[in-house]
């Protein structure tokens, strides 16, 4: 298996209900990958998942909430972020990990079907939106100990440095089409490294601690 | 009407292939705008468009087709950049400009549901990369004219800056869905603009023609 940003479905110890929702979840992801969202169907999941159907539409009810929990199975799985000791080494381990899981076959198909999910569903958009903001917060230590290690200046906002990195490589995934490598995921996380030490980054004066 | 990135639907001149294809592409806008994706019925399309079933059906075939004219047109219809004298001004200029798009609800539900219509349709993709490969060129010669007044480096990759300035704001607005506005487009300008001025864009020797 390809290291991947997350590793959604992946078994984990517990009790009867822990191991229901890790195989509604796995079939849920697996008919994402194979039909995009249209593919959620409760019942088709729960034959998938040999689980009753009258569990999943109790627990789940609809498609939207099947996504939005596996949204928020992911967030708790996201790997743990990457210390090299400098903010370009840090961004570059972070820009290659999500071209990774963007260019891989199952998670490139997994993400596009959640996103084009949250365009038409606000709890699954709202799951999204923690989804990254977990993302976000994993990686916004890279930044704050570039900023004492006197790499780039005090008061740079965090979480825009990290979001910076990823941006590119979204737009590419999911506007332009334009490639997506390793040294467009270099190139990211360089532009933000360049930005961040400009200090267009910095937070204005009154929005500081 | 909110000045906006692209006018899709303006009706102009032309003969009766042109009228009818300007109602039909407004009809489905409109089906998009209201329903997403799944709201892309060619029958209902052509009753709101007031033109027969069978020339809908004979000239676009299908949902993935006509949401791929759509797109072609308002590649066509793409607004002229804006020319300001410094790389910052241009660049905030593109920037306001997405954001102004973007947060427009009719134009924000259209391309919220165009692009997740190109993630279950590759006819749809092709003609979304197309139009952002457009709106690119359009305003790629920012960054060459930067490059002739020696603001930034010989040899900066201009497409490159140019989707730097957009990524932040769709990536705010697709994946983590924190907030648009002209503050987020001023500084998605201004860190594209210093990172093209450290030399983060510039291609690699072998690479320039």
């Amino acid at each position: 298996m390809a290291e991947v940003e997350t590793a959604p479905g992946t078994l984990r110890p517990g009790g009867r209900t822990a191991r229901v929702r890790a195989a509604v979840l796995r079939a849920a992801e697996d008919a994402l990958i194979e039909c995009g969202v249209d593919g959620i169907d409760l019942a088709e999941i729960a034959r998938r998942a040999e689980v009753g159907k009258t569990t999943v539409y109790r627990r789940w009810g609809n498609a939207g909430a099947l996504v939005a929990d596996l949204l928020e199975d992911m967030a708790e799985q996201s790997v743990a972020r990457t210390e090299t000791g400098s903010l370009d080494g840090d961004l570059r381990a972070n820009a290659r990990l999500v071209v990774r899981t963007l260019t891989d076959e199952r998670q490139g198909a997994l993400f596009k079907a959640m996103i084009a999910a949250a365009a038409n569903d606000e709890r699954t958009a709202e799951a999204l939106h923690r989804f990254y903001a977990t993302r976000i917060q994993e990686w916004a230590p890279c930044v704050t100990q570039a900023v004492e290690r006197g790499e780039i200046p005090d008061g740079t906002d965090a979480p825009e440095v990290i979001r910076a990195v990823s941006a590119p490589l979204y737009y590419r995934f999911l506007a332009s089409g334009d490639p997506l490598d390793e040294t467009v995921a270099d190139r990211a996380a360089h532009a933000a490294t360049c930005a961040a030490r400009a200090g267009a980054y910095a937070k204005p004066r009154e929005a500081r601690p």
